[in-house]
């Protein structure tokens, strides 16, 4: 179903590397809902990517840009702008790396450059495109600006590592950036706190797979994917949300707000199950080579 | 402008009382939007306010109920669902009310009986809405259920009263009975956390339009109002939002992550110049009345 | 080891059934400390548990009472403090219980008439108890009153019933009052959200034993037991703190930060496991007699 | 009133710039308290304050170390395991800066070069600091880290700039860290959210004074100051809070959980009264000099 909630609104959306991420939904959603687009990565994901047949089938351009460089964002927000024939109504922040996950520091061991990096890409990346935006004047009253981020930065998840702590600035960013651009230009920004979703980004962390099943049994809803993310943030794109900033909004099936679901209860309960099975075996297999060596 | 966001959906609004009512204006969008509503409100509120009007302007059907009666509240879902030909899709609550407040009654001099009163008209009766719904399975797989807080369930505001201790056990509510409402029909629950309104019911609270102001000025978009609440909504009641739930979401311009604004401050900073200004001139009042003593 | 911290103070404690009771080790360690003691509990609880005995090894009074009586707790107030000789400086209030998780009504047929007793007994008490002490003025100027909470105030776990409700209740009422009672009397009010205790009280729980467990392996530091809890209600009682107020206080070893640890995550892999170990058995299984059908 | 609460331990303790510093009060009270201590701080923050004095009066000693630097903090840890004869038992990290905000850049104009040095200085040198600690394994077991914060990491108050980043970041740093450090360890990790204090820190952000009587005047206690913190601190550090961890805790006379006071708004509106007598004089002049004009 579509509804022209976009109808005649330019938008900008970064991250969309191939179909999985949930950018690719995002940019595929605001166009089905009337929006013209300009997609941007980096030189090296759009290479590794296929952001390119995106922008072929929605009729966007893709302007490559380092979103950790204020020369690039400035380039691409003037182009982009210029390409849509009018200021920014909206852009999505999907962007999130971290060298120290990457290259197996743990926490205790991190790397300072790579933590540097991993805030840079993931979280200052954010307050520069603003930064830019707002200097170019580059974004409409009463626009909209979305980031995605993650529960991690509200409760520590083993193996999440600094992305945990970029997670948490960014939501902070959006926070402040928000206060100034909304007193001025009345645009709003928020992140959306996603469930752990299966993209590509997120197959980088350790045990990804089991979390993602704990978490969708946690969730009265099940978990939400990226096609339902891509629903989300088109509303809040669009002008029925002009109230609505400087929130971390939980887009989760429930999940952040609940303590012990039935379901995800009962598959704990199996392994502690599985560990008295196990124990047991060994204590019998025990007591048989006790009464081999005894005999 | 309308989207067909609603188009074919069955809805239930309690609390629309007159034309400032937020779920007037949810009422309004809703059918706007391509909704088929069934209005409620008590039968006393009914003859103080104006629903009728309402009613016949949307082409919606009223049905008085007592929200604290149970059996007031199933012959209500009974009547609705069959007047509307199937299961409900959304429904709003928008219902509070403190004896203790209208009867002056402090927090620190609460009437017990009242305190119940205040806690069944504005939290209770949201459980008991629920628990009907489920045992008459009224509403519909994936459907929207939206009951309107006030940040005073989070942070303590003077004179708000027993309405914060009621409002927080809505919020809960809203979370206790998503999740089990979540995983068997994968209906959401979500509370929506409004800026305060000038409606009938919020005028009732000591200092009202000050607090306005000041909400307004630390509001980096200024105070949501009952239309910009009844636009959140729709989309909180649309196919979009499907898996969000139990999650109380500020639609308050801002206001909720705000510690401090320039405008609020410069207001207040003004307060402490005139406290200034008036001491002067009592000192100034006193010095001239000493020199007279003296003279 | 003790300290002195509660030298010459005076304080109130409800709820100390018997010696797994948190209320049982607050008393111990508050005389400890150097407090002088009046107890409390209902005359049932004082029948079925073991009141008299804390009372006779701490040199304090027992003052039975029905804590959603506002009569009772005059009386028992000013008791206490005519026993005492003096003002209270601290009270812990530790109540609470649902008939509705008692009677096996789940959260979707909750009793009503039950659901007002559980409001009535865990979380209104609260509020009879500070508004009583209150018109007596019964409580010393930086006075300390604690109450005990859990995490479901905050995020749902299945089977916790309307006691998530009442405990949300019980947290705002300790923000409503600690504003009026702090600004008047300098009086602060706290909640501490304790991790899950196998007391009394906690074992009516569907589960509880696993949820401990679970919470256990979420938890860095583990889970806080009584005798913890006493230990950080006693600071709490100190003169140390007294800028502490309208908080709801996390006392269980890291739980509500934590999104997932290694170790409870090991346990629920295992379960995962524990299903596919005995799917792949049935799989077998049907196997077998499908050849041996076919034989 | 001293209580021995640190009897035996041993502290480092970093930020005591002058006797306004809450690292200053910490020092004193934690001395008091029994403990035996190394402070550090910057060269030239020792040279510009008095540490020095501080140092001599408590029988301490002092070790420069730039906190931004993982060598410095190495040296420093090692030599103060050696100087106190065994692990640490208590680290205080109170270290804050932002050139940012030194060098007027307003928010939506940073230098992202000084906003890599407010992120290094007041949130990475925390993490840093926990990393050497844990290499060398230089805390004891059930040790305490606290680190100081403030409210603007959760809300935006205008002037604060980038620091609200670097606080959100620090209290990230504080959870992730503490998971780790407390499975392995037993040693917690939290931050105290302080009252805006009017240290040499503090008293750098623009509008400084009236936000303080704005924040004291809104919380119950009033503000807590410098020695109130060095307090409650004190308790973190005690044996009595060892369950207590990955919490960011608000001490700050309940203002975080105020959503306005009676005495708040009072000032706010004599502010509004102000401007309205203002208006009114205007108009007054104004309808004088119209007056006159057509005289």
């Amino acid at each position: 179903m579509t509804y022209g909630l976009l109808k005649g609104k330019r938008g900008l959306i970064f991250g969309a590397l191939n179909e999985k991420s949930i950018a690719w939904k995002v940019a595929e959603r605001a166009c089905e809902e009337g929006a013209q687009l300009v997609l941007t990565n980096t030189p090296v994901s759009i290479r590794l990517g296929s952001i390119d047949k995106l922008a072929a089938k929605l009729g966007a351009i893709v302007i490559p840009a380092d979103a950790t460089k204020v020369e690039d964002l400035t380039a691409l927000v003037q182009q982009g702008v210029e390409h849509l024939g009018g200021q920014l109504d909206f852009v999505l922040h999907s962007i999130g790396m971290s060298p120290n996950v990457r290259k197996g520091r743990t926490y205790d061991d991190l790397d300072y450059a790579y933590l540097q990096q991993t805030l840079d890409i993931s979280a200052i990346s954010f307050h520069k495109l603003l930064q830019v935006c707002r200097k170019l004047d580059a974004i409409s009253s009463w626009g909209s600006v979305v980031a995605l981020s993650y529960v991690a930065a509200q409760r520590t998840l083993y193996g999440y590592n600094d992305m945990a702590d970029a997670k948490a600035m960014l939501e902070s960013i959006a926070r402040s950036f928000g206060y100034i651009y909304g007193r001025e230009k009345k645009i709003r920004i928020n992140t959306v706190s996603q469930s752990p979703t299966l993209t590509t980004a997120g197959s980088g962390i350790m045990g990804f797979d089991n979390l993602v099943d704990f978490a969708d049994r946690m969730s009265p809803l099940g978990n939400a994917n990226a096609a339902d993310c891509a629903n989300y943030i088109i509303t809040l794109f669009s002008d029925l949300t002009r109230k609505v900033t400087m929130q971390n909004l939980f887009h989760d099936g429930g999940y952040a707000s609940m303590g012990m679901s039935f379901r995800a209860m009962k598959v704990y309960n199996e392994g502690l199950e599985y560990r008295d099975v196990k124990e047991d075996k060994t204590k019998q297999q025990r007591r048989t080579e006790d009464a081999g060596e005894k005999s």
